[in-house]
């Protein structure tokens, strides 16, 4: 294979840190290289704050659901979808006309952009020998990490990273089996849930050997239990609050 | 640097490709190479169709604003969100529990999956040595292209992405300043907007060089008239009519 794909296949989350720091022309290239990632109409529509200040990491931490990876890499990245610099662009040349922050497709592509530009960045950092982990857990009290935040109209905190030297060795993850998510010219049922159920098998037998037995549980009995969970159902009043998701 | 920053130093978008084909073995490592992306809690809410017949890219180059290229590729991949297999598991496992499909929050975590799976994809079809083009043009006629596909419930096409040897050398398109994207701390307003207004000339020089002469409108400009136009308004009656985003 190569290089890059050698580094994707060996891509796990790390969550303990050792606190040698990320140096100021790392991070710099970290984010260069996600900005080089693809743009709808090159409209890039993201920012990411670079949190380092202790006392702002910890209270960071404790709003993600006190994680305290958060607390202890010595970078954290918060990848903000951001439509503040469109809109006041449309404000400068095209004062006279609508526009659309509001629209769904407008939440999406910035949504998206950011996705593209952190996976890169991701991927940048793994390259240069850092850990990485995506934290979802930013979004629980979104209202609060916009204030800590200063984040003005039209930009909202999609998820944060953590970046550091790993401090733990942890196992691959098995992913789902190639055919429950690639199909051939139409969508696949059939296929996706018998792939399934030989991964029900492969995660048992993963989450066994990583708890020692103590835990065996199925992928698709984990799902079933995540999205009967009303989590975060404060998103949709929240974004529509910053004037997302209106039409 | 290293192997991975350089190539992604290197991107940009290919819309015109070689006849040569891209092996079931290249797209098996590149969708490998995207599965081993982050995903939240592990939903890998996401499943990618391929398309090589030459009458179904045909209809889809049609779809997406007849886009030649989308026809003129090897592999045409469409990037799905995709709650069915969770839906799936949810049913089985606690049919008599209520289950979240339709929460915003949900539909966020499936579109990121396919953005950071595909960004991983894209990635490793370019260190195979392939160009690749995202196809956001896929959901101007979003009902129809899901027929095509025959999407079921929870399912919804994100993108597309041609995937092919490039058959044409284009300019890397530069990106905003780093300090425009990348802040500390807080959000910082002014220091985005003199960023752009760097990139303002930048872009301007860049397009009058790509058009020889012919075009010179820098970023903000272009990006006032793409923020007021009433770009895919479709999405939100489509995306709900799909039990998305309903709360």
């Amino acid at each position: 294979m190569n290089e890059t794909i050698e580094l994707m296949m060996k891509h796990r989350s790390v969550r303990k840190f050792k606190s040698d720091p990320v140096s100021e022309e790392q991070l710099a290239a970290i984010v260069a290289a996600g900005q080089m990632a693809s743009s709808s109409s090159s409209v890039q529509a993201y920012t990411v704050i670079a949190v380092t200040e202790q006392e702002q990491k910890a209270k960071l931490a404790e709003l993600a659901g006190n994680q305290s990876y958060v607390n202890e890499c010595p970078v954290f990245l918060v990848w903000c979808a951001d439509l503040y610099r469109l809109s006041d662009a449309a404000k400068r040349h095209l004062p006279e006309k609508e526009s659309y922050e509001d629209s769904t497709e407008n939440f999406m592509v910035a949504t998206i952009d950011v996705a593209l530009a952190s996976q890169n960045a991701a991927l940048a950092a793994e390259s240069l020998g850092f850990g990485i982990v995506y934290i979802g857990g930013l979004r629980n009290r979104i209202e609060e990490v916009s204030e800590v935040l200063g984040l003005p109209e039209g930009v909202y905190p999609v998820y944060g990273m953590c970046i550091g030297v790993a401090d733990q060795e942890t196992g691959i993850r098995p992913r789902l089996p190639l055919d429950a998510v690639l199909h051939h010219g139409r969508y696949n049922a059939e296929q996706t849930l018998k792939g399934v159920e030989s991964y029900d098998e492969t995660t048992a037998a993963y989450m066994k050997e990583r708890t020692q037995g103590e835990r065996s549980t199925p992928w698709s009995e984990m799902m079933a239990k995540r999205l009967t969970e009303p989590v975060r159902l404060q998103m949709k009043p929240f974004l529509e609050g910053k004037g997302f998701l209106k039409r």
